[in-house]
């Protein structure tokens, strides 16, 4: 079992990365081989078995093609360049978040043309491919109009993931993430980094901006619960998904004031005094039009799981990132 | 006002390019200039403005970039490779189908960079973005979840044209044709094609083969609607579409029973004993997963029109191909 991870660097590739370290089976199968490649060097955890790191461009065919030839089982491709940015950048957003994508499921293509080749491929998608208007709690069958480049860039390979793989070119699986907090480290240049700090910072003792209103409602999952999904997503069957091979994760709709409260019922009191509401127009009203609910019966009767609390959420966060123990 | 059409030389830009010609205005501003293109030479129609045709591969950047450089104020973008040779020819269709279109905006959008420029881009996209399962009517808001590979580069190219217009690259718009009928001339390689020549052929005297049972039901334009579409598209107010810039055209939803219904009231008994039943497995199980009837609201609503009956279809193209007389 040889498997590739692409965007290896980021938080959740090196929490997979930890992951698979840790249990060196995937499918019941033995890791024989990990290969972490982002446009960073990936760290190479300790491992009883080979992992190769590699820093590339994953913007060029040839990247692609470099490490399909390897002919990996299970592929994650979670490299991407988040929504503030791929709104920056226009070049940047369609060439890491599109061509990136498409180069892999055009490598895995030719590489089946040249000798039969069918690997399970885990692309993670975004709820950013839904836009206004939005019903109360998003379905399954919820149309795509995508209110940001990033959202048109992931809603694009949701189609080719689909296509490729009913045309028996790919395995493919597509999987849209809640919101992931508590994200562990600094913040990256997501608009939804206060839905992270709010509780991260606090934890620590340190004060934290909050930039809209407590009665904003969203979309969560932990970290871990991330890990939880992709992992699930390389092991299901995937006859049963037919044509439909894209799926909303589940996860937990909260306002940011149950957020709060779940933080206050954890870590007390003057953990949530450290948070200080500066209201910012610009990040208001970007969440304002951020999906707040889902109906994800698919991805449920498929075998997805994701918490049920934020309290679960704020617990998962002190264990896997603070030893257990806050201040 | 310079208007560029791209896949000139095709069935519907034919019939755009006479009806540009005779009117001679568009926006009620005069035309100044027409501009043709196709992979082959388009003809050009007598104008009383300046024609040119030009024939290039529409699948390089280059090409879009030459057509762009001369700053059309509307472009309507109707090239395309048809489903089944798309579905046969897996990299012809995505270089043609999605890449295409896509270069056009990319042309569009660095000749923006260069000067200011916001052109009308009117793009014929097409009902095989939608797939099963699928409601009795499809309304509006109808997920995307195409069974082809052509339907799959239509849909892609909705999201782009989306995005362009979002962030004011270009001012378009992507128009879902109904399936053409009566389609004139010689049948393309679309295995929808039986629709127009079981109306066509004995038309002229001639046998046509119906491959599907007369219960089959579907979704029908004219060639003349399919124009006045583009041209509505063209003119048309864009402001009200907001951030929903592709929308599913009105048409007919007939079953072939119907359809020979209409023949037989307009050309007799003798048209309609022209139509062979040959029952063809692979073509029926293709029509079966095709949409039968749209609510097309918005499109209604922003003014669209088309056919209200077959035996208007039936008539328009007496009209217009045969020169108002049958055999």
């Amino acid at each position: 079992m040889h498997i590739l991870i692409i965007g290896a660097a980021g938080m959740i590739g090196r929490k997979l990365t930890e992951n698979l370290a840790r249990r060196g089976t995937l499918r019941d199968q033995q890791i024989s081989r990990l290969t972490l490649a982002d446009i960073v060097q990936p760290d190479a955890p300790e491992t009883t078995f080979p992992v190769a790191t590699i820093a590339l461009d994953l913007t060029t065919p040839a990247s692609a093609k470099r490490l399909i030839a390897t002919r990996p089982d299970v592929i994650f491709q979670l490299a991407a360049v988040v929504s503030g940015e791929a709104e920056a950048d226009f070049d940047k957003g369609y060439a890491v978040n599109l061509d990136g994508t498409r180069h892999l499921l055009e490598a895995i293509r030719q590489e089946g043309l040249r000798e039969p080749y069918l690997p399970r491929l885990v692309f993670t998608s975004s709820i950013a491919v839904f836009g206004e208007p939005l019903p109360a709690a998003i379905p399954d069958d919820q149309l795509h109009t995508p209110l940001t480049s990033y959202g048109t860039q992931k809603a694009i390979c949701e189609l080719l993931l689909a296509d490729y793989s009913r045309r028996g070119l790919v395995d493919g699986i597509g999987i849209r993430l809640p919101t992931i907090v508590v994200r562990p480290g600094k913040p990256n240049k997501a608009a939804s980094g206060f839905f992270s700090s709010i509780i991260r910072e606090p934890l620590v003792g340190f004060e934290a901006i909050l930039p809209v209103d407590e009665s904003v409602r969203h979309w969560f999952a932990s970290p871990r619960a991330a890990v939880g999904f992709l992992l699930h997503a390389a092991e299901l069957d995937t006859a049963p998904l037919g044509q439909r091979r894209n799926l909303s994760m589940p996860g937990l709709s909260a306002t940011v004031g149950e957020e709060i409260a779940a933080l206050e019922r954890i870590a007390g009191s003057k953990a949530r005094a450290l948070i200080r509401h500066q209201h910012d127009p610009a990040i208001a009203n970007m969440v304002a039009g951020w999906p707040q609910n889902f109906d994800t019966r698919r991805a449920i009767e498929l075998g997805f799981r994701a918490e049920q609390s934020f309290d679960e959420i704020i617990e998962a966060h002190i264990e896997d990132e603070l030893g257990g123990r806050i201040a």
